[in-house]
């Protein structure tokens, strides 16, 4: 594969966001793909993997939907890093999400930049990279896109969609906007709408992005510039957020690296400032700065009461789905008070719901690690759901 | 002044830094400034601003320390920004602080930008501002060069040392440094260490001045370059961690700027991005990108008990000063934790210790704002220990 153990260059990378490592579903100018910007947008394309084997009747499929930085890589190596996907402890054989019972398929958002139509793919009128010609989109427009290949691959009613953060943004779309498709939601980390702190801190790391020169007003591509400090430092200020005090204070304290003593300089003197550049230089060799841009802007933008005259709860009035909605105590960018907020709203509706607050000073990120509390959850609300179904039993 | 009412440019700020608008004090070659990097620092200046009168036992002496983004300006005019003073809720005649009974002095730090030896003072060596030349400093840097101005001024003994933030930490090392010319002593939001999530967003900051490439390596003066976009983004990353999720959604919400919906684009569509880019813009005009640098380091070293065999109460063993540590409940960037463990090591090593926490929704920034509960605290303890000096009841 082109980017693995090689630097991976923004040719590679314009490259995988048309002809992805992965399958993909084109969709010509007949099937547009309709945009809350009020745009019919066609032709698109939509990235995808997909793990295990779809039964007979086609009544085990489970939607994995991925996080603002994340990708359809879930469980295989990725083809730009190499590195294992993104949530190999969750997804697997015997695992919470069985790929020996379930059929997973995990679709790159619109907005992306690993295969699904965004910004960094070509614009078939110039030849060129969209960029900032690329509509705007929301967490409703991949819902949208998503529904659309799940039509395409004869998908008519998921077993379950679960999803952490931006995830259990599009987990909560699901439910709200095809309820008879969605037999069990998994919203994790998640919340119905983007905080004014959220907000904030996503327009810090646009702002970033822009100011950096070499993003060219979006069109890097067309004049071979790379804006990789100002992506850089988005990803560092928001890697501050995915985390916890406690758990940087367990990881790092103040202790120096490499050396006893400060060197008085602006080198990373502190573990935690090399930790951050790490961090900061291993995303942009990954991420497409413009995809960042599209898609904090969409979780910006999401606020489900909004569709439903400012109620959460009309959005699943009646609804026949089953929810598990789970939160992480140290979790300061989406924390419990949000996933409760979803949970009052399931109840008013009616809703069948369940609710975990997993105590762990892990942060936000916690979904995407080794959390035995949050896999046991899991596992015990599919298990339960299945029965519901008629699946199988294991 | 210069820059009341005008645009401030680079050459106003440089000329502010060494030739300031209020009283300044030079120490020529034969009184350097020991710095904690091992430098002895000469020629150097320190730049202040006083209110109120000295009495005649020079005892009613109370020094301000300003916080990161401070300065001397106290209660007047700012020279650049031409708004007022950044405690004007707390010092003024009949205030807590009260200039008709104590005699206020505020210094600007060491590393500043406003009058005090830092970075953007020309270096007498090359007749071009320090930049990176200029030695990192420290907390106990900005005590230790305070302790020569109060010699300077014949002030053997302060009545009290106020200050919130970064110039908490200048009333704790000055409490530990010089606990027999301290009689009261007033931490407001502060620590005796920055913890490792502050330190990251620190390092954020940093990256993003450093990642502008009109920082030129710190020597945009001599390049006629501004780093103002890097230094924006510092300072919006900052801002939010000033403030609370809760106050933040007081202020702004999820409401639009000028308008009903979403624009479908990268404009600052809310509030709170407009809000956030002001506040990037304002400081850029007013603060030198290279000082961001220094005294957002001189923070991230700060570890009082680094000096004490890491034990902070070494620190204020046997200790005659009276202390009064205030914290705010929605503080996230120096919480009511830090505060207690400020009075557990007070409390330890024998100390006249009083501790508030505040309620409010404000955040860190609260000791800037109309908080009157503070007020009343911080007016109760300095009459109290106004009494116990003996000075003349109001």
């Amino acid at each position: 594969m082109a980017g693995v153990g090689t630097i991976f260059d923004l040719a590679d990378r314009r490259r995988e966001a048309d002809e992805p490592h992965s399958p993909v579903v084109r969709f010509g100018v007949g099937k547009p793909l309709r945009l809350d910007a009020g745009v019919d947008f066609a032709p698109w394309q939509i990235a995808y993997q997909t793990y295990g084997t779809l039964n007979a009747d086609r009544s085990n499929a489970v939607l994995v939907c991925h996080a603002l930085t994340g990708d359809q890589h879930v469980v295989n190596e990725h083809p730009v890093t190499g590195k294992p996907g993104w949530w190999e402890t969750m997804v697997g054989p015997g695992l919470p999400i069985d790929t020996e019972r379930f059929f997973v398929i995990c679709p790159n958002v619109v907005g992306g930049c690993m295969g699904t139509s965004g910004p960094a793919a070509t614009n078939p009128a110039t030849g060129m990279p969209w960029g900032l010609e690329f509509p705007v989109i929301t967490v409703r427009d991949m819902v949208r896109a998503q529904a659309m290949l799940l039509d395409h691959l004869g998908i008519e009613s998921l077993f379950a969609v679960a999803g952490g953060s931006m995830g259990g943004m599009q987990v909560l779309q699901w439910a709200a906007s095809y309820p008879d498709r969605v037999f069990a939601a998994l919203p994790i980390a998640a919340a119905t709408r983007h905080s004014a702190q959220n907000i904030a801190f996503h327009e810090v790391g646009r702002q970033a992005v822009m100011a950096d020169p070499e993003w060219r007003g979006g069109r890097y591509f067309a004049e071979n510039t790379n804006p990789r400090r100002g992506l850089a430092v988005a990803r560092m200020g928001a890697h501050i957020t995915y985390l916890s005090d406690a758990a940087l204070h367990r990881k790092f304290g103040r202790r120096f690296q490499d050396r006893d003593n400060p060197t008085f300089s602006f080198d990373a003197d502190f573990q935690v400032e090399s930790y951050l550049r790490h961090q900061g230089i291993t995303f942009v060799e990954r991420f497409d700065a413009n995809s960042y841009l599209y898609l904090t802007r969409a979780m910006d933008y999401f606020d489900l009461a909004a569709d439903y005259d400012g109620v959460v709860a009309n959005a699943f009035r009646g609804t026949p789905t089953r929810f598990c909605v789970i939160s992480f105590t140290s979790d300061w960018l989406f924390p419990t008070s949000e996933s409760r907020a979803i949970v009052h709203a399931l109840n008013a509706a009616g809703a069948r719901v369940s609710f975990a607050e997993i105590t762990t000073d892990k942060g936000h990120d916690a979904f995407l690690l080794d959390e035995p509390e949050l896999f046991a959850i899991v596992r015990g609300f599919l298990e339960g759901a299945a029965k519901a179904r008629g699946l199988p039993a294991r």
